[in-house]
């Protein structure tokens, strides 16, 4: 079975995750028989490990990650590949992947265009 | 004349700044009337301010700032209003406002998923 993570950066703030509770939300709504889970890199729980560990107990056996980030920095060429790697030694069973950030998408910028859009015609 | 701010985090990794890049070109071909400049929190430039002197000098009288995050904690709601509102105290002539996260805008977010869905098919 298939999973995803969606795996952010973190924050101090617990508000700051509420997005990406309404992504899960989504998902959940628009793909059922696909379990999410959310990871964070810092600051917020799970990690990116214990959200691997929980889709393994309930069956995953691909996991595919999704980082929502804008840009690749350090965090996303450096720390991520890391984690992933240390992932996949510790769950052999389980094959991982991961797509590129979420800003590298046209259609995730064209969003972005489109509420500055509709931003400017409100103001 | 209107203006538009996209405002992200910024980082160490020049290439991290790629997808603002092609944000701001993508606002251009399809807001050829409205001025737009990157802007950056931290660690990039050009800063806040900058911009806000930028689009001044190109006479915009009102700018709408686009914070481009997904979450919005610490840096959103105490660094931002700060300095939006130090830029407002320097240039009173122009009218600056600011919209929610784009982390706050469901297509946004439903373009996330729909690349998750994509990654769901492709690996």
């Amino acid at each position: 079975m298939k999973a995803i993570i969606l795996f952010g950066h973190g924050a101090r703030d617990i508000r700051w995750r509420e997005p990406f509770d309404r992504l899960a939300a989504l998902w959940r709504s628009q793909h059922p028989d696909t379990p999410v889970e959310l990871a964070f890199l810092e600051m917020m729980q799970p990690s990116l490990e214990e959200a691997v560990s929980a889709l393994s107990i309930v069956g995953a056996s691909q996991i595919i990650v999704v980082p929502v980030f804008f840009g690749q920095g350090g965090h996303l060429r450096n720390d991520f590949p890391a984690l992933l790697a240390a992932c996949q030694e510790k769950y052999p069973e389980i094959i991982l992947s991961a797509t590129n950030a979420v800003g590298d998408d046209l259609a995730v910028l064209q969003a972005i265009v489109d509420f500055g859009g509709r931003a400017l015609r409100f103001f």
